[in-house]
C-alpha cells in the first residue's frame, strides 16, 4: 500500500528445500519468487516407483502453482536459472522456450537447486544408462525396462535373448537398491505368465557398487540384511566392483580379480551426485568454495561465506557431510525461510543450522525394508510398514496419499502394476537418439 | 499333441475390435497372434482426459499382455504391421527397434488397425496441431495446454499474452467438443488463483467445424443444446467455418463472410479420420475397394471381397456408413471371432453383421452430457450420470474403474486435476522439433 518495496526473496528450485522455504515465509512481509525448471514439485523418494510402473507421474509430483496457490506473497516462475549476479543481486531465468530471459532482483536468495547425476567424468555413459532424477527420466527408464522384455520375447537367438534380459544398476544407495529390487519383482512377480517365448524369471539383475557394502549410510548389519534379501529375490550383488566402461551393449566391471564385460542392454545409473549449474555459477561469482563434486561449502547458518543474504541448502550444499536426503533439504528450507523472516522482524541472532536426524529408511522389496532410527534398527515387514507410513505422511496432498495407498494395495496384494505403459517418452530430441541406440544396437 | 497344426488367427490391432475378437476366440481351437504397435490397449473414449490432466496413462490404457494373459491360445507381438501378403497368407511385422522384421503366417486374418487422423492432405499441419489418437499425443497436448498458460504468465506484451491464451480446436465431433470443454474448464475452474500476472479466465477457446452444427451424429436438437452449453462455459463455436491455413502462430478460417486469421499458439486437430497403412496395403494386395478416406469397403460379413478369410472391422472398415465408435469395433470384433470359431466347428452359415446401436453419448462439461439413445434423448446431468456409468462399465478392469472414479470425484467436486504434470513427452524426435517450433515461435 505504501510506496516502499517489500523484501524480495528468490528461491531457486521447488524440491523439498525450496517448497519448505517458501512455506516458512508464508506469513512474512516478503515477496517470494519461486523458480523451477519444470511445472511440478517431485516427491523424489518415490520416483523409482514411476520407473517401475507402479505410480503415475501425477502421484509423485504436484504442480508447483497448486502447492503455493494459497500463499499470496509467492509467485511461481517456470524457467531455468542460468546465472547469478551477487553484486547486482539478480538471477537470470530462461523460459521454457529457450529464448526469453529475464533478470529477477532479490534481497535474499535461496539456492535449493538439488543435484544432478554424476557420471564421474564419463558423460558418454548418460546415453546408455539414464539416471533417475526427473519424471522424464522415470518414464524413459520404465520404457526401457518393459521394452527389454518385449525385445527378448521376439529374439530368435538365445544369446540375444539373454542380452535383452540382463539389467545392470550402477550404484547401491537407496535408489539403486530400490530400482534393482523393483526389476526383480517385475521379472519374478508381474510378468510371469504373460510371455510365450521367454520366462521373465530368467532375467539377470546385476547391482554394482565400488564400496564394500550396499546402503553405506545405514548400520553395517542392516546393509548385510538388505543384501541377503536382495540376493534372495534374485539380484546379483557385486561389491568392490567398479564400472570402468559402458556402452549400448554392456558394461565393463573391474574387481580385484580383473576386468569382466557383462552383456546387458538395459543400464540404469544411480551412482553419485554433482552440484548443478546454478551452484557452480554461484560459487564462481562469489568465490565460495565447493567440494569435490561441486556442492557449495556453506557457513553453519547455510549461507555463502561473505554473503549472509545467500543461502544454499539440500543437495546443492556441502556441510558436515550431511547426506543428500529429503530431511536435510526440508529442515534446511525451513531454517532458511525462518532465518530471513526473523532477520526482517529484527529478532535476535539466529542459531546455526542443526540437523535433526529422524533416521534412514530404504525399501528392498515387497514386505521388506530396513529402518535405521538411531538406537532402533529394524529389518523386514515392521520396517516396511514404517516405510509406508512415513512416505504417505510426507507425500504431498490427501489426493495423492489416497491414490498411492490404493496403487500399493494393487501391487502388493496382486501381481499387476497400474502404470506399466510404455510411452515414447523422450528427454528432448537427445533421448530419442538414446532410445534408438538402445533399441537398434545388435547384441 | 498331434502333429497337426492348429488354425492360425492373426489379429492386427489391440484396440476394442482386436481385443474383443481375441476374447471371442478364447475357447476356440485356434492359435491367436495379436499384434499391436504399442504395449497397451487404449480406452479411446477417455484419452482426452489424459490430455486434460485428469487421468494418467495407466488409467485409460492396460498392457495388452495383461489383458490376454489368461488366454492361453493367444500370443501378443509388439510391432507394426508393414505389409500383408494375401497369397502367401502372411503379415510382415516390424519390431520396436525399427530393424527386426518377421513374417507371420495366418489362416484367418482380422484387421482391426483403427484409423489415423486425417489432415485432409495438409500433413504440414500435424507439426503445429497434434491429433489425439495415442497416449503420447495426449501427453504432448497436455504439455502444450499447460505450457501455454505458463508462457502467457511470462509474456510482457499484452498481445503476446493473448496469443498464448488462445486455443483452437478443429473438428466438433465428440473428441473436439470434449477437448474444447476441458480447456474451458481448465481456464475457468482449475487455474484461476494460481497465476499472478494473468487471469486464466481470459483464455479464448475456439471450436471450428465446417458443418452447420456440432456433434453431427446426434439428434439436431441435442446438438443445439450442447452448443448452447459450450457457449455458456466460454467456448467460441464457429460453424460453417473451414480451416484453410495453419502454422505455428495461428489458423486461417474461411466462412461465408470471407477469410480471417486467428492468432493462436495452441491448436488441436480433431477433424477427420483416414485408413491406416495396413488397410491401404491390404486393399492394394487384394484389390479391395476403399472409400474416400482409405477405409476398406467390406462385405456384409465384414470380409474382404474374394477373401472370406480376411476380416476388416472398426474404424478400418467402411460399411453402411457405420460411425467410427467403440461399439462398432466391439461388436465387429466379437462377430469376426465368433464367425471364425463357428466355421471351424463346421457350424451353419453365419448371418451378416448386424450392428446394434446402443446409442450415442458425449460429455460437454462437468455435470453436462448429451445422450441420444434412440427414442430417449437426454441432455444435462441425467445424461452425464449415464455417461459416467457407461464409461466405467466398459473401462478395462476393476483397478482402473476404481481409480478413474476417484479421479473424477477429485476433479468434479474440487477444482484440481490429478495429472496436470508437464513432461517433455515427445513423439520421437520429430515432436521435439514440433515443441520447439511451438515454444520459440514469437507471436
Amino acid at each position: 500500500m505504501t510506496g516502499q518495496a517489500r523484501h524480495r526473496v528468490v528461491i531457486v528450485g521447488a524440491g523439498f528445500g525450496g517448497l519448505y522455504a517458501a512455506r516458512a515465509l508464508k506469513r512474512a512481509a516478503v515477496d517470494v519468487t519461486l523458480i523451477n525448471g519444470t511445472n511440478h514439485h517431485i516427491f523424489e523418494p518415490l520416483i523409482y516407483q514411476v520407473a517401475a510402473g507402479i505410480l503415475s507421474p501425477g502421484e509423485v509430483a504436484v504442480p508447483v502453482r497448486e502447492a503455493v496457490r494459497r500463499q499470496r506473497n509467492t509467485e511461481f516462475v517456470l524457467g531455468t536459472v542460468t546465472d547469478v549476479d551477487p553484486v547486482a543481486r539478480t538471477v537470470t531465468v530462461r523460459a521454457g522456450d529457450g529464448v526469453t530471459t529475464d533478470r529477477l532482483p532479490y534481497d535474499s536468495l535461496i539456492v535449493a537447486a538439488g543435484a544432478t547425476q554424476s557420471y564421474f567424468g564419463h558423460h558418454e555413459y548418460a546415453e546408455y544408462a539414464p539416471a533417475l532424477k526427473t519424471i522424464d527420466d522415470a518414464l524413459e527408464i520404465r520404457g526401457r525396462i518393459f521394452s527389454a522384455f518385449e525385445m527378448a520375447e521376439r529374439a530368435a537367438d538365445p544369446a540375444e535373448r539373454e542380452h535383452w534380459l540382463t539389467f545392470v544398476v550402477a550404484g547401491a544407495g537407496p535408489t539403486g537398491v530400490e530400482m534393482a529390487g523393483q526389476i526383480a519383482e517385475i521379472a519374478h512377480r508381474t510378468l510371469p505368465g504373460q510371455y510365450r517365448n521367454i520366462d521373465p524369471r530368467q532375467a539377470r539383475i546385476i547391482l554394482v557398487d565400488a564400496a564394500d557394502r550396499i546402503l553405506p549410510t545405514f548400520d553395517a548389519r542392516l546393509s548385510a540384511t538388505a543384501e541377503r534379501r536382495l540376493r534372495r529375490i534374485g539380484v546379483d550383488v557385486r561389491l568392490n566392483a567398479r564400472v570402468v566402461g559402458l556402452d549400448a551393449l554392456g558394461v565393463k566391471i573391474e574387481t580385484a580379480d580383473g576386468t569382466a564385460t557383462e552383456a546387458a542392454m538395459t543400464k540404469i545409473w544411480c551412482a553419485g551426485v554433482a552440484g548443478t549449474g546454478v551452484a557452480g555459477r554461484l560459487a564462481e561469482a562469489t568465490g565460495a568454495p565447493v567440494d569435490r563434486v561441486g556442492r557449495v561449502l556453506v557457513e553453519p547458518d547455510l549461507t555463502v561465506p561473505g554473503h549472509p543474504e545467500i543461502f544454499v541448502l539440500g543437495e546443492a550444499m556441502s556441510l558436515d557431510g550431511l547426506p543428500g536426503v529429503a530431511q536435510v533439504a526440508i529442515q534446511g528450507g525451513r531454517y532458511a525461510g525462518r532465518t530471513i523472516a526473523r532477520r526482517l522482524a529484527g529478532g535476535r541472532a539466529v542459531k546455526p543450522f542443526a540437523y535433526f536426524d529422524k533416521g534412514n529408511l530404504a525399501a528392498v522389496s515387497r514386505h521388506f525394508a530396513i529402518a535405521d532410527l538411531g538406537r532402533i534398527r529394524l529389518a523386514g515387514t515392521p520396517a516396511w510398514l514404517i516405510w509406508i507410513g512415513v512416505h504417505l505422511w510426507y507425500l504431498y496432498g490427501l489426493r495423492n496419499k489416497t491414490t498411492v495407498l490404493f496403487r500399493w494395495m494393487v501391487s502388493f496384494l496382486g501381481r499387476s502394476r497400474s502404470e506399466a505403459i510404455i510411452t515414447t517418452q523422450q528427454v528432448a530430441a537427445r533421448n530419442a537418439l538414446r532410445r534408438e541406440a538402445h533399441l537398434t544396437a545388435r547384441p
